[in-house]
């Protein structure tokens, strides 16, 4: 039997019980009764509060924030929300930024202190700024191996079709160590949904990855190209390794259209990513969920060019979603917790994820009662534990 | 000339200028650039920190929040929100509730912790419960005099014409110290749209006193009970003292109706408060602002029986605001900024608000560069002073 190594005392776990936990290089190897978990050195006191699994950050663009930088005003929006616009504005500010390097470790910590152990970043890959920013973000990737576990997809975010090179850079970038590939609302953006599908779902295929695509269309336009992109999903096999970020369209539907689609997204093995938009549709979670799809989330943007608004605090990413979705039972803040935990490691297909023998020792605490109070609460002090190390406690990270 | 009786030194004011700020007896004595004022001991150093004004915490109830109490989950809607519904199970979970004034006491002092120092709160009074909660309420005010100041408003929670007693109960209210008379739906609870309003406006005349009504109903009918308290507003002069609370109909207005009946609210000097709720429509923040109205804002419920979410902090409020309004510019940040402070005083009628010589000392310092930064940050590390005395640090109320 393996030597434990270290002994967490008097957690408490989601169902309330009281547990010591063993960990074993860096992995779960035993839970017992509070009292009763014998044979380390050294303890931890988790002193009954709340441990849960690390956060899911779900969707974020470590390579694009000014959160730690000087702070950028933002300019209106001249004809309403314009992604062009947007895309533009950002290349403006970007040019004036700190070195992206330092963005992403600032950005970083702060997700890190506040909790989340797994990520998946969207990193720029596309004809403006080639496989740069990928080399950055890989480069920072590395520095932080062992404090949090990151995803990373290749972001065509001047388009696919537009922007030429791309395909071939989107390519590149998975052998260069990007784990999937990224996509930008292919109707509305490239002026052509087949056309950037095909050549998303081709690197896919051609490089053995999975499929996260940006997609903001509203209404009909967003359904559809959902409905495109579930059929290119299970013509090609891979169900379980395809998500949609934002799908916004799926919020302007009728509860009868949103659980028909929500039946092929669910049939399709396709995740979809909220962050919970605060002025306009967005997928309806509680519906989603019943329809057996997972829904996970993210930060999205933190203070860059697209918003002003983020703090990289899963936690309070599920008051979020609760708060937008009108969850006030138990049950319903629960599912708003399972968003930004369980259901993200399942979109993220990560291993040994949860508390559970064999997980990764993956851990944070929280001063509350239960989970639907830390949901309403989003409780600050935390201590938080990368396979059984501590990496991070008030709110700073630790080396 | 007065004596100083503290000196505020490098405090960094909304428009970036870095002052010494003179305080006597309770109120700002003298405005000076840092390093100039003089003349005081002690000096309390604000070190560069952003210097505001207390938050104007405009709509809460004090009876009825769980804070602090006992977690109490919540059930689910039977058939969709029902305000009968929700004040049934209000009047279950009050039976099994901590004494009110334990439970008032602990929210009291988490809305001062978080830097609010001038406050409206609603309190039953009506058929179901006479005037108990409001005399509660009344010695609460009083044990926290010169810490925070409360206005208290005599709300009629289970309807006037179908709670027997309660036109004489809000009249007796306003004789033992409420300050407003308040209202509910008048025409969706009592089913009586003018006898409902013929009661809160006489009392009000009678009493000399303002008025805030509870106005949850949505679209047209909203709107035509927004109408009818204008036309009573300005029917008797009352300009300036009355407020609708929620009024979530002016929200599903096109935004020519909602200009034209903006333009009406303005005309008639009706504030309109809102809390941005999360997953239904609210008024249009910027449009009304734009037309002239005085949007102010509240917590409202901090986990009661209405809904478990809530932290009583303005500034997370205005957060909340400016995420759900669609506010990006550093001018809609310092709008949404605006509503929880200046717009709020103006609400409220109070007097000597603001950082201004003259004005009470009432500050609450902020880890932000900006206004607009202290808005998406929401920075947690304060310190609160009501007319110059140290009240909170740290998230505590000191005594």
């Amino acid at each position: 039997m393996a030597v434990i190594d270290t002994l967490f005392t008097n957690a408490k776990l989601g169902d309330g019980s009281l547990k010591d936990i063993g960990v074993t290089n860096g992995r779960v190897s035993s839970i017992a009764p509070a009292g009763t978990g014998t044979g380390a050195s050294p303890q931890v006191d988790i002193a009954g509060a709340l441990l849960v699994p690390g956060f899911v950050e779900g969707h974020i663009h470590l390579d694009t924030s000014f959160y730690g930088d000087k702070w950028i005003a933002h300019k209106p929006c001249t004809n309403g929300f314009d992604v062009h616009e947007r895309v533009a504005f950002q290349a403006e500010n970007m040019a004036r930024a700190a070195p992206m390097e330092e963005r992403a470790r600032k950005q970083l910590e702060l997700c890190v202190a506040n909790g989340s152990l797994q990520m998946r970043s969207h990193v720029m890959v596309d004809g403006s700024v080639g496989l740069k920013s990928l080399e950055t973000i890989l480069k920072v990737r590395e520095a932080y191996r062992g404090i949090i576990d990151i995803q990373l997809v290749a972001f065509p975010q001047n388009g696919i079709l537009k922007s030429p090179g791309t395909p071939e850079l989107l390519d590149e970038a998975i052998g260069l160590g990007a784990d999937l590939v990224g996509g930008l609302d292919p109707a509305s953006f490239d002026r052509d949904l087949q056309g950037h599908l095909d050549v998303v779902f081709g690197v896919a295929e051609k490089r053995g990855v999975g499929v996260d695509i940006h997609l903001h269309d509203f209404g009909s336009l967003g359904a559809f190209t959902v409905e495109e992109i579930c059929a290119r999903t299970v013509a090609l096999g891979m169900q379980g390794r395809v998500a949609i970020s934002h799908a916004y369209g799926l919020g302007d539907l009728d509860a009868d259209a949103a659980r028909r689609i929500g039946a092929r997204i669910a049939a399709a093995g396709i995740s979809i990513m909220t962050n919970a938009p605060g002025n306009h549709a967005f997928p309806p979670v509680a519906l989603l969920r019943a329809e057996g799809v997972t829904v996970f989330s993210g930060s999205d943007n933190i203070r860059d060019s697209w918003w002003p608004y983020g703090d990289g605090d899963m936690l309070g990413r599920a008051m979020m979603i609760g708060y937008r979705s009108g969850f006030y039972t138990d049950e319903d803040l629960a599912a708003a917790f399972d968003v930004v935990t369980a259901a993200g490691a399942k979109a993220l297909g990560l291993e040994g994820y949860g508390i559970a023998v064999g997980a990764k020792a993956d851990f944070v605490t929280l001063d509350a009662e239960h989970v639907p109070e830390a949901v309403v609460a989003v409780p600050k002090p935390r201590r938080v534990f990368k396979e059984g190390r501590l990496v991070a406690e008030n709110g700073v990270m630790v080396r």
